[in-house]
């Protein structure tokens, strides 16, 4: 291949928020990408080299220079591709994206995967609150908004699409009410809006087959309901 | 004050390695600012109006506007202030670097303060193991560099000043080997040069106080040796 010529590579796995962050990010851009689906228990050579660290999806490659961990990817496709900017141009504006970005890396995503996936009844209910809780502050930092970044999608839009499209299917899984319009009317309707975005819709996975994997992964834990 | 001067505030408090990052970041770039110190049990207004989310320090509010998470302001500051720069101005570093701090933040700082403040024993014996792979990773991530940013001080180290200052002295108390130079020659290098820079010995806290309020804290939990 031509040292001239981008090679753009995304090491994923179907069912990932954080590998969906990065299609996200790269449609937004327009940028042209090969696709690689991993098997999560046989990972690649490729995988196992390019992330030695965590070992883990996704995985963005750009002229054989790799990079793991999604916030961070997002970045380097923002500061790499200048078009349809993900942050915003102004220092502290992007403070507080990455921020909100941190805040659901590190409150939501635990505690909403441990409010369905823990066995431990304390805990879960724990979860349940913690999950809570910090949906309330995104409730209150989305006002009335239409996207985190405001007219467009923007970063903190990129990383809550664990809780647009991952976070329904698993309350619904469980029987849980952690997101809902009654509970959280606006950070509802932002779901709506985003889930609807063209770019979203084009870089979500199929809902079904994700669905009855996570399904099949809470059967195998509790049993079947 | 007129509009037109900087005003720039951190709050603090002195034992944090957290805090202490942004004072390395500012005295890097020569911004004066105006440190205050908040007793955590009796936290100010201040603070839980800048912070309501996490309610912790550091908080760096610059003319008026706050700011949370010790990584994010750093990068907040290193966009405001251009002079000295922390982070490097090509995108694939600039990754890297992110990488590393997330991974400090994320795998070297839980796992070496739950081997030292953990009361069960496998749990610690767990986490003993996790900070040395952690550090296992640094050591070869800093080759015969000078600093993890090369020729200066860059993110990664400020993010590492844990390793450098508060890593040694809470394995003396605990009489654990964590980090040693046997262990680990090349990053006990890096921590040397880095804990004589200059920049960096004006920020870091008092080692005496800080080191009987981490040994009380110890005995507080596991009686005295």
């Amino acid at each position: 291949m031509a040292s001239s010529q981008e090679e753009v590579t995304l090491l994923g796995a179907t069912g990932s928020p954080f590998v969906c962050r990065v299609h996200i990010a790269l449609k937004l851009k327009g940028v042209e990408y090969k696709y690689v689906e991993e098997n999560l228990r046989n990972k690649s050579e490729l995988l196992l080299k390019s992330n030695p660290v965590h070992k883990k999806v996704p995985v963005f490659i750009h002229n054989e220079k790799p990079i793991a961990e999604s916030l961070v990817i997002v970045e380097y496709i923002d500061e790499t591709w200048k078009n349809n900017p993900i942050l915003p141009s102004d220092p502290y504006q992007r403070a507080l994206a990455r921020f909100w970005s941190k805040f659901i890396d590190d409150k939501v995503f635990g505690a909403a995967w441990k409010s369905v996936f823990t066995a431990d009844e304390k805990e879960r209910e724990k979860n349940v609150e913690e999950a809570i809780e910090a949906l309330q502050f995104l409730e209150n930092e989305i006002k009335d908004k239409k996207f985190f970044g405001g007219e467009e999608i923007g970063l903190v839009d990129i990383a809550a699409v664990y809780i647009a499209f991952w976070v329904p299917m698993v309350q619904e899984i469980a029987g849980l009410e952690l997101f809902t319009s009654e509970k959280f009317p606006k950070l509802h309707n932002w779901s709506q809006e985003f889930l609807n975005h063209p770019i979203v819709k084009e870089s979500l996975p199929p809902r079904d087959p994700v669905f009855s994997f996570f399904k099949g992964l809470y059967e195998s834990l509790f049993g079947s309901k």
